[in-house]
């Protein structure tokens, strides 16, 4: 198998035969009570992270634990964080550690020493390009030495994400394409792209745009997007479907709350709660394939 | 005492006479061999840190820890990151935590909640704003709440910030110009800004571009500028210079690698390395002070 994270993600995927991704957002007041019945702060987020990762890795291909909600509970979360990310690695799982860091170079480097370049770290992150390549490279540099891979925020999936991405130049370009052009430039270079055409360095594009995630995917050809958004945040599997090729490659659709916090939606109701999770993540693969070319 | 950050910030200011910030960029492999030959990892990165709060406490207002080096060293570090602010708070220093955290609104609140809201946190953080208002305002809700503040990156001090943060539109207007005017705006909000008359919303400005910080010192008056940049990454103190008001107030001159690695340069050999350390943030102090209007 190649070491690219780009072919080894691919190949996660048709393996598991969707490509979407279980955001692992484990909110201490939104746990199940099965877990906070047994296990407090950062043990309850643990034991219903370890739950979720069983309850999905027959499923889907790849995870994406979102640090701040383990940061949100001191050490003793991020301890958790690198315990579930290896734990789900061991599952079989692509990890996708989002953590949307940035800094200048030399920091940057730490940062990437931190989250990306260890035995046990994520095979991806999520890096925030407001400071340009230099804070990039980095990033690059650890996931071409490692086989892993790293998502540069494009277009983001929030409400006031036009207010900043979709400043326009003169000539009518957006914030958001020139990024996309420097992510698509940068993840160009020698020994980031793999035997699939894809690179290790992808993109963030969140599917509450599917007008722009359009343009984006044909502005960035080499780049596997991830795409935030999907269910509790308002998208739907058709909006995601802009973000695939007509080959029904290129993309990664996460959802989280609506998937780990199944224990709460009517439609789950009597079943365990790794039971609602499971077919929760069934039917949110199933609704993303249905959806594809 | 006021009860605002800024207001805070200001007077710690004024009662050290200079406002200047040293960074605490514990990179490993540049410790004094006093240190390692005592401890490793992330032991030899504490007492290194506890080393330069005893150093500085008595000569600057405040410190900058800078997550990334923390968190290079796994759970441990960041554990060690979180003692470090509270022995710089212990010690009088305001302690602004270096960690550049973003994401959308209810992620953003988990990040504030870790970072920024316990009574162990830092005084204030640095925050990237490229995911706009909605990303930020989790943030200012916590200053407001706790008599905390955040800077919000507008313009970073390296090399290809200019790349992404002098994009520019049809009239003229770069975006880190409109990245400022919104930290403005939102700096001005209900319960924000002190008896000083600077919000404790403020925003990062590189000392490495001076013109740009002249002019961003006038766009946005109620905001203390952050400036980094002076010493290894270039910048003189007149540099520094452009982002502070004519009355001396409005902007803390951060210097990081030239001070806490004093051990390392000629003009301080003979000296133990605390004592180096402290002679270097006297002459940083001074050297800042010498350049205000």
């Amino acid at each position: 198998m190649s070491d690219n994270f780009a072919d080894r993600l691919l190949s996660a995927i048709a393996a598991k035969g969707s490509p979407v991704c279980v955001g692992l957002d484990p909110t201490l007041d939104r746990l199940p009570e099965a877990v906070t019945s047994h296990a407090r702060g950062p043990a309850a987020v643990e034991a219903f992270c370890m739950g979720l990762i069983e309850a999905v890795a027959p499923i889907v291909p790849a995870v994406k634990p979102q640090s701040a909600y383990f940061e949100a509970l001191g050490p003793e979360g991020v301890a958790v964080y690198f315990r579930v990310v290896a734990a789900a690695k061991k599952a079989g799982l692509i990890v996708i550690g989002d953590v949307k860091r940035n800094d200048i170079g030399s920091t940057a480097e730490a940062y990437a020493a931190g989250h990306l370049a260890g035995p046990d770290s994520a095979d991806a992150v999520t890096v925030n390009g407001y400071l340009g390549a230099d804070g990039i490279e980095p990033f690059v540099k650890v996931a071409r030495e490692t086989g892993r891979g790293l998502f540069v925020l494009v277009r983001t999936s929030n409400p006031s994400a036009a207010a900043i991405q979709d400043f326009t130049a003169a000539d009518g370009r957006k914030l958001y394409e020139h990024v996309a052009a420097q992510v698509a430039a940068i993840g160009a270079g020698e020994g980031l792209v793999g035997a699939s055409g894809y690179s290790c360095v992808g993109a963030v594009v969140g599917a509450t745009w599917p007008a722009q995630a359009r343009e984006l995917r044909a502005m960035m050809p080499q780049q596997i997007v991830l795409v935030p958004g999907y269910g509790a945040q308002g998208a739907s599997a058709a909006d995601c479907a802009a973000s695939f090729k007509p080959d029904r490659t290129g993309a990664l659709v996460n959802a989280s709350r609506s998937v780990i916090f199944a224990h709460t939606r009517k439609e789950y109701a009597g079943l365990e709660w790794r039971q609602a999770v499971a077919a929760a993540a069934r039917g949110f693969a199933s609704d993303i394939s249905g959806a594809l070319p």
